[in-house]
C-alpha cells in the first residue's frame, strides 16, 4: 500500500486550497470529501462578496472556479468518508467508511462544522430557510420573524446579531443556562424543536408544543467533538485547538478552516489550509532531513 | 473630523480583504495605501498557481480582480502614508506622511513585511536626526544636508519636496529604476547605507564607499517597522504578536498578512484580513453595547 506525503479530509475551501498548495509544491497527496465539494457552498445562491478577487459570486459558481483549478492541477477527490485518524507515531492511518486503512505521513483536518442529526426538513429547506451561519445569513432575514436553535451559550452572540436585524427572532436553546440578550425582541423558547415545514421555503418551526411562523431557522450546534474522529486531540469548545501556523497538539497532524474554529468564512478557510499545507511541507522535509 | 469606525493600513491581500469584510458588515472605513495596490503583486509575472478561485492568474491580473472588487464595493484608497498610529485609549490617532490627524475606532496593520533590519544608529538617533516623514520634519532642516534612504519609486516626490527647503539632498535608491527629480540640488548616490553617526545628533552617513556629512537621515521605507509605526506594539522577531483572531496586545488593534508573520502568501494574507476584520467589528460591537 502506498503511503502519501499529506492526507487532506474535506473539501471545503480549506482542504481544496491545502491540496492547491501542496500539491504545488510537489507532494503526493490524498484528498477526502466530495466531488460536489462542499454542500453547505453549493446551497448559498445570493451573492458572496467577500471573497477577495472573486466579486458577487454564487456558491455554485464558486465551487466551479474551484473545481476548474484541480483540474488545471491534477488533483482528484476520493469520495470515501473517514470515520477515524490514529496517529501512529511514524504516520497516520486512517480508517474508511468502507472499512480501509490509509496511510499518510500527516494529515490536514478539514472537514467543517459537522451538524450533528438533522431535524426533519433541516437538509430539504437547507439554504431555503435554514442556515448554520447567523453572520453570513442575516441581511437576508432583515426585518423578518426567524428561530434560533442555540446548541450551546457562545451562540448568544449570533442570536444577538440577529435580534438586530429581524424583526423578531424565537431563541430555542439546547442547554441549560439562562439565555442573555441585549436585545428585547429576542424571546427564549424553552421547548424542544421537532421539524421544519415549508412549501418552496421554510414557513414554520414545528416544537413540541407549538408551531412557530418563521422565514428561517438557524441551527447553530455546538460542532461534532472532533475528538471523536482522531482520539488524542486536543480540543477548545467545538474546536480543534491550533496555533497561527495550523498545528495541532499531535506533530504532523494539522487543522485548518471551520474545524479550527471561527470565523466561519471561505477566505479565511482557504488562508489557513494554506499554512497548513505549508506547515505540513516543512514537517515532511525537517521528518526526511531527520533520517 | 469624523471618525472612522475602522481604519486599514495597507493594499495588500490582508487591507484589500479587511476592507471588504469591513464595508459588507456596513462598518465605515478608510483603506490607506496604493492606487496601484501592492508593488509586490504588480511584479509577479509568473502565474500564482495556489491562490484558491483565480487559477494561473499573473500579479496583474489578480490586482485587476481585486480592484474591480473595490469599485463594486465603492470603496476608495487614501494614497497617503501612515507614519505613526497611536492607542488613545477610546480611540486612535493616525499621523499621516502630509502631516494629518485621522481617528478612527480600530485600527487593522496591513501594511506588509518590512525586509531587512533597521541601521545601525537608527533607532539611536531617531527624533535627533533620523526622520521616517519628509513632509513632516523638512521645515527642522531648512537650508541644511540631508540624506534620503528611498525605499521605492514613490518616496521620490517626498525627496524632491526636501530639495525644495534643504541645500543638498543625498537620495540613496534602494531599487533600480533611475531616480527623477525636479530639483537639480538632489544628488543620486547609488551606494549602500551602512550606518549612521553622530554624537548628539546625526553628523553622519556612512555607506560602504563614503561619509556624507548630513544633519539628518530620511528613511523612508516602503512599510515601516511595526514596533515603529506602533508605539506599545508587541512583535516577535519582525512580525506583529497576534493570536488566531488578529488581536495584537493593544486591544482594538488588529494585524493581518505578511505584517503578522509567515507565511507570506496572498490567500493567507486574505484570510487573515477577514478575520482581523470581522474581529475588529465584534470589537466595535462589544464597545457600543458597553456605552
Amino acid at each position: 500500500m502506498a503511503r502519501y506525503d499529506i492526507a487532506i479530509i474535506g473539501t471545503g475551501p480549506a482542504g481544496l486550497e491545502a491540496a492547491v498548495t501542496a500539491t504545488v509544491r510537489n507532494k503526493n497527496i490524498i484528498l477526502f470529501g466530495n466531488k460536489d465539494l462542499s454542500n453547505k457552498m453549493q446551497v448559498v445562491d445570493h451573492p458572496i462578496k467577500n471573497y477577495l478577487g472573486l466579486p458577487e459570486i454564487t456558491g455554485k459558481e464558486m465551487a466551479a472556479a474551484f473545481t476548474k483549478q484541480l483540474e488545471i492541477l491534477g488533483i482528484e477527490i476520493t469520495e470515501t468518508k473517514i470515520t477515524s485518524v490514529y496517529a501512529m507515531g511514524e504516520y497516520f492511518a486512517l480508517q474508511t467508511a468502507d472499512n480501509n486503512m490509509i496511510e499518510a505521513d500527516s494529515v490536514i483536518l478539514a472537514s467543517g462544522v459537522v451538524a450533528g442529526k438533522p431535524y426533519p426538513g433541516e437538509k430539504k429547506f437547507l439554504g431555503r430557510g435554514v442556515s448554520y451561519c447567523a453572520t453570513c445569513d442575516a441581511p437576508l432575514y432583515k426585518g423578518k420573524i426567524v428561530a434560533v436553535i442555540g446548541g450551546g451559550a457562545n451562540e448568544e452572540a449570533e442570536a444577538d446579531f440577529l435580534g438586530e436585524v429581524c424583526e423578531k427572532v424565537y431563541y430555542i436553546p439546547l442547554y441549560k443556562e439562562e439565555p442573555k440578550f441585549t436585545h428585547d425582541n429576542i424571546i427564549v423558547v424553552k421547548e424542544k424543536p421537532q421539524e421544519i415545514l415549508g412549501a418552496m421555503k421554510v414557513s414554520t418551526l414545528k416544537t413540541d408544543q407549538n408551531e412557530y411562523d418563521v422565514a428561517c431557522v438557524f441551527i447553530l450546534r455546538e460542532a461534532q467533538f472532533p475528538g471523536q474522529l482522531v482520539p488524542g486531540l486536543a480540543t477548545e469548545g467545538s474546536a480543534v485547538k491550533v496555533d497561527l501556523m495550523m498545528n495541532t497538539n499531535i506533530p504532523g497532524l494539522f487543522a485548518a478552516g471551520d474545524i479550527a474554529g471561527r470565523p466561519y468564512q471561505y477566505i479565511k478557510a482557504a488562508g489557513q489550509g494554506n499554512t497548513a499545507a505549508l506547515s505540513a511541507v516543512e514537517y515532511l522535509d525537517a521528518k526526511r532531513r531527520a533520517k
